[in-house]
C-alpha cells in the first residue's frame, strides 16, 4: 500500500516466496508493491481495482483474470470449476460491468482422473450458463506428476461498462454507506471443514456464487454505486483495509451489525479464526451514498443473494494513509490491520 | 478432429491424463474433442481459432489465453515471461487482431526465488513494451513446495481487428499459397538441450519472437490473408494437419522448401527428432491468394522476423477429412499424421 517504499532492499527472510506471499494480506501487498507493480506499472494497472476498465473503440470495457488453485477441488457448495467462473463474473461485476465472455485455461497434472475434468468443466459450463455468458477460448496444458496438484484453472473475463457507470475505489466519498450482501466467512470455513475431514453437525456450505445478476439489479435500480468488492482472499477486513489506503478515507464499521451464521461462527471459535479475515466467494462489499442506502438494500433483499444485506458501516472521513476501525460489541473500538498472510492457504 | 465421434467411452489407457495429452498431437485433440469442446460448445469456441473473434458494441475483438509451463524457465533466446507475452500477442497476430492490452496471471510454488520472480517480470514488461501493448490486470497465487515447479504464467490477451479483415481456417481456399516467415523447429531444440544440458559447438537459440508487428506490415500492404497459425506445441506438421482438418482441405507441401538452421537440422538427425513436429515461438504459416504470394514474401522480407520466408506449399483440393502430404527430398510422397503426443513435453 501507500506506505511502502519502493524499490527498497527485501529483508533476508523474503528472498524466497512463502505461502503467505499468496494470501492476501500483507505479504501479499508488499510482494506487488515492491515487485511486481513497479515493473508493470501504468494507470491501468495502477487503479487497484478488481478488473481493468479499458475504452476500446468508444466502448467501456472491463477485463479481468484470476487463476484458481483451491484445494480440495470439490467442496460443499461448490467446486474449482464453479468458483473459477464466479470468481471472475464477480470481478467483472465489481467494475460495473455486464460480463459478456469468460476464456478458460487449464494446467492439469499428469494422473488426474478425467472423470474428474469432466465433472469440472460441466460444472463450469452449467455457472456459465446460468450466467448467460460464453466460455470463447482456452488452453489445456499438462505438468508431470508432482509439479501440480490435479488441476489448476485460469479464468480471464471481458464485460462491458455503461457509459454513465464509474465505479471505483477512487470514487469513494466521506458520508458513503457500506452495505454488504449476506453472512460473512462461510467459504474459507467450509473448504477448511472439508480439507481437515472435521464433521460438523450442520453442513456448512461456500458461499459460493456469481453476483453478477444482482449488481446489474442495483445498476438498473439507478443506484449510484461508489465502489465495490468482493470479499474474497483476506476476507471483509482485508477487502475494506485495502480500499481505505487506496482511496485515502478512513472506514468505520460495527461488529454487532455482521452477519455471521451461527455455525461459523462457532467453527472460528473453537478453531481460533477471525471471521473478518476468512475468504468469501459470494459477498461483497458496496460505497453508495447515504440518501441511498435503504433503496440500497431494498433492491438486495428482493434477490436470492442479497436476502441478508445489511449496512455495516460508513465511511467517515479522509484519511492519507487510510484505516478501518471496528467497533467491537463491548463497545471498544479497533484498528484493524492486514494480517501477514491468509489464515488458511490455497482458499481459492 | 472430425473423424472422432464424440460421447463415445473412453479407453482405459485414457481415464488419466497422460503427459501427451498437453503435447498438441492426437491425443491433446481427442482430450479437447470428447471431453473440453462438447461441453462448453458455442459457435464462437468451435471456431478453432488462435483467438476467440467477438463483437462488442460493434467493435470486433480478439480475446485469448495460454498458460506457460515451459521448463526451463530461463534458456537460450527466451525464458518463460518472455514467452508468455509474445505466444498470447502472437495468437492475437493469427486472427488479424493488433493486441492492445494483456493480463498475466502467476501460480508461484513456494520457496521460488523472488530475483527470478523478478527477473520474470521484468521481461514480460520489456516484452510488451517493445510490442506496444499494456499488462493491465493481473493475479498471483502461491501453491505449496511440491504442488508447482517454480512459477506458471497465464497470460490473456484483447485485440481489436479491423472490421474488414476476415483470417479464419473457414477462409482457406483452393489454390492458396501457403508461407511460412522462418526457419523451423529451433525452439524445440532450444528447450531439449538447455533441459538435457548438451552443449552443441553452435548456440541454439529459441525464434521466441512477438509477430504481431510483421502481422501488421501484412495488413497495412492490403494482402489478403485467408488464415495463419503460429506453428507452436506440435509443430508445423500437427499445425497444418489441424488447419487442414478444419477447413477440410488438402494440402501438400515440399520438404526441400522448408528451411531448418543446419545445426537444428544435426541436433534433430542426432537426437531421432523430426523437425516437423517440433514447437516453434516465432514462426507462423499464412494462407494467401497465389496471385499475391510474391508481394507477400516481399512484405516479410523487409521484416527482422521475415527474412527467411518462402513459400512451402499449396492448398491442392477440398477434402473432407483434411490432408497433409509431404513430398519428401527424394520425391516420395508421404501423408503426415498427427504424433500422439509432443516428442518434447513442457516445451510451452
Amino acid at each position: 500500500m501507500s506506505e511502502l517504499k519502493l524499490n527498497c532492499p527485501l529483508p533476508l527472510q523474503y528472498e524466497q516466496i512463502v505461502m503467505a506471499h499468496g494470501g492476501g494480506g500483507r505479504l501479499m501487498q508488499q510482494l506487488l508493491d515492491r515487485i511486481i507493480q513497479p515493473v508493470f506499472s501504468n494507470p491501468l494497472l495502477n487503479q487497484k481495482h478488481d478488473s481493468a476498465v479499458l475504452t476500446v473503440n468508444g466502448s467501456k470495457l472491463a477485463f479481468t483474470t484470476d487463476s484458481y488453485v483451491v484445494k480440495p477441488l470439490f467442496f460443499s457448495g461448490g467446486d474449482i470449476g464453479k468458483m473459477a467462473v464466479c470468481g471472475t463474473l464477480n470481478d467483472l461485476a465489481m467494475s460495473g460491468a455486464l460480463p459478456l465472455y469468460l476464456s478458460c485455461a487449464l494446467i492439469i497434472e499428469e494422473g488426474f482422473a478425467i472423470k474428474d475434468l469432466q465433472r469440472i468443466v460441466e460444472s463450469m459450463q452449467h455457472t456459465a450458463q446460468q450466467a448467460g455468458v460464453l466460455i470463447v477460448t482456452g488452453d489445456t496444458k499438462v505438468v508431470d506428476h508432482g509439479s501440480g496438484d490435479g488441476v489448476y484453472i485460469n479464468t480471464a473475463g471481458i464485460g462491458i461498462i455503461d457509459a454513465n457507470v464509474n465505479v471505483s475505489p477512487a470514487d469513494i466519498r466521506v458520508g458513503d454507506s457500506i452495505i454488504i450482501n449476506s453472512d460473512i466467512a462461510r467459504h474459507g470455513i467450509a473448504i477448511m471443514l472439508e480439507r481437515e475431514g472435521m464433521n460438523f453437525d450442520s453442513n456448512i456450505a461456500s458461499d459460493c456464487a456469481d453476483l453478477s445478476g444482482l449488481v446489474q439489479d442495483l445498476l438498473k435500480a439507478d443506484i449510484e454505486i461508489h465502489c465495490m468488492r468482493d470479499l474474497t482472499r483476506g476476507g471483509l477486513a482485508s477487502g475494506l483495509i485495502e480500499l481505505a489506503a487506496s482511496s485515502h478515507h478512513a472506514i468505520k464499521i460495527d461488529e454487532t451489525a455482521l452477519p455471521i451464521h451461527q455455525d461459523v461462527s462457532s467453527a472460528c471459535e473453537i478453531l481460533g479464526f477471525d471471521p473478518l479475515y476468512i475468504a468469501n466467494e459470494g459477498c461483497f462489499a458496496l460505497f453508495v451514498p447515504q440518501a441511498q442506502a435503504a433503496q440500497t438494500l431494498s433492491v438486495l433483499h428482493r434477490h436470492p443473494l442479497g436476502k441478508q444485506a445489511c449496512q455495516i458501516g460508513t465511511v467517515t472521513a479522509t484519511h492519507s494513509k487510510g484505516s478501518v476501525t471496528l467497533k467491537t460489541a463491548m463497545g471498544i473500538s479497533r484498528v484493524l490491520d492486514l494480517l501477514s498472510g491468509e489464515q488458511l492457504p490455497r482458499i481459492c
